[in-house]
């Protein structure tokens, strides 16, 4: 028998309304089948871009054939398209504001379709919550094994996504915080291959210029309460506080510059 | 094969302990199959208006059939009953203190049953956690098939709840606001119906008498920024600022009262 | 058909992160029929004991067979164990910092194994993450029927945990706080045999010296807004304010002395 359907989710919607139970309430009716996943609903509102690097950073523990949901929409009821993104290892169901794009992106991204086929909405479409009337019941009528192509025609130039990329740099790599999580982890734009290409077996990192901490392979190479910089569960590099908080230690915000450099 | 039963959860317990897993614990070794589906557990303590709205926005969006357990039970312990009410549409689950009323009428509410059977209860009853011991288990055995008649006599006159009602006004509707959401939203009383009867094809909106927003139809009809009125995903009319926070704007809690005019 | 396998959920990881999501898809990818529950997710950060208390307030109310997974893990990448408790009714997988020894214990602990079959691992395994590189996977393939065996040795010495203790006094039992809850009831470390080994049908609970509230059998033998002391859902005596918060009125943290004495 063929392993149930998986559906993650991903919102902007928080967790003290209803309404993610509400479309996974709309998806069991379609797929009664299918394996409900939250990744998160705690995207600040209308975040779309610690959305989409949240999405990015998930999509690729999960088993090809995945149907990941995610709706962090601004421009519900406006004029922008709700779309599939169809990769190599799953499908990705939202709007097409860029939200999806890096995530599709780093999964191979194959082609897009528009969102047409109201047969597989739910009736009436609201003007507001296009997660309950649109995406949730189309991701679950691909999850139900509906293919992508019918449900509407090619969307041959979807939004991207401008993401800060980190910049070589004379004596390194400059970058900036992305995400800050809940143990006060800097997660930062820099990838662990731009680190390795630098050779930087003994490297440190500054922010705003200061100098923080050295590049370590393992928490426990720094004494408890001091900083380090490592390879993180993201693939970038991130600064932390051995069992502390780096955000609140150093008082740092998404997009504050972090400089790697060589020893 | 017929479908896996669903049981939705609606509580005021929060994620940070564990009530409300152990309370899964306890359906899946009574009912392995159940699909358990959070509403939500931030209902404010004791909250029973709140919980009870945030039920009935939900409930209508789940397939037949579904149990919804809900529990918001300051008088847990006390003499009020534990109870189930049938609808047309699903069974709820929860304490006779008005919590279940709302959604059951709008499900179609056709008989309560009081939960007397305590063959269907986790043994010790415990004085002060009914959800787990008495209204989890009797959900996971309806998910499992217990005909609800099964469960104990029929209650005559269940406990209502008195929710704030919209009124006529010479000049329109004189309404409130019932909910804030996670986006500052105001929802108000006022149904899309009590709306449409009164032709504000062109309407506004005040609050405390002080004109706030037009009624429109998508949140696009405005600048970014701007407030405005439309029906939303409640099926009631809410105040919004588009990709704003209108809670915050105005000032405005749940109670405070909302004006709806022809223009 | 047996039933299927079922995972709780345990971490100090927070819900705003994809964290959670993303060791959720790697165990479906591993057990797609594992039926997977959050016990909760806001353990503090680093908080073993809380976490440990939390878990085993919970796991006696799963199924047997259930595969407890916590991840509370300041020591990750330094030189602690991964393990699997097995105990008489479950597998406990996690760090071995104590925090799946109480737990473990109330379930009967049979044998401890050390997690060293890297087969079982998410490959390659990071130095920050093994929630989602050795526990979670480890916990699917024991759902999926791995026998804890073939995970690797015998650990003969696992690390406990010393949780605070009730103790014996001249006039009742001294204990503290352990827990404070989203209600504001404020759980001890007083189990209810204790309360019941001195005949106190007729006592009373101070903090800090001071007598709070007498010990009751229901809330509603206080009027609404008074204190009482009760056995709670933990099993423990808790002190509580009918419809009120505890911890807020009294100003109390966990490790505040509580005294039981006999009236």
């Amino acid at each position: 028998m063929a392993s149930a359907p998986i559906i993650s989710l991903l919102t902007d919607f928080g967790l003290a309304d209803a309404y993610v139970g509400v479309m996974k309430g709309v998806m069991l009716g379609i797929c009664p089948a299918a394996r409900l996943v939250d990744l998160t609903h705690e995207v600040p509102p209308q975040g779309i871009i610690p959305g989409a690097l949240l999405l990015r950073s998930a999509v690729g523990f999960f088993p090809d054939r995945t149907v990941h949901l995610a709706v962090v929409d601004p421009g519900v009821g406006s004029t922008r398209h709700p779309i599939a993104m169809v990769t190599e290892h799953g499908v990705l169901v939202g709007p097409d504001n860029g939200l999806l794009y890096p995530a599709a992106a780093a999964l191979g991204l194959l082609e897009v379709r528009r969102l047409e086929r109201d047969e597989f909405f739910l009736q009436p479409v609201s003007r507001t919550f296009h997660g309950r009337d649109i995406f949730a019941p189309v991701a679950a009528h691909l999850a139900a094994g509906v293919p992508p192509r019918e449900l509407g025609a090619l969307l041959p130039a979807p939004q991207s996504l401008t993401l800060p990329e980190p910049r070589c740099a004379p004596d390194g790599v400059e970058g900036e915080v992305i995400h800050i999580d809940r143990f006060g982890n800097l997660i930062t734009n820099v990838p662990a291959g731009a680190v390795a290409g630098f050779q930087m077996q003994r490297g440190s990192v500054s922010i705003d210029r200061v100098y923080i901490a050295p590049i370590v392979t393992a928490y426990a190479a720094v004494a408890e309460g001091s900083p380090l910089a490592i390879i993180g569960s993201w693939g970038m590099l991130e600064v932390a506080v051995r069992n502390g908080n780096a955000a609140e230690r150093f008082g740092v915000t998404t997009g504050t510059p972090v400089t790697v450099t060589a020893d």
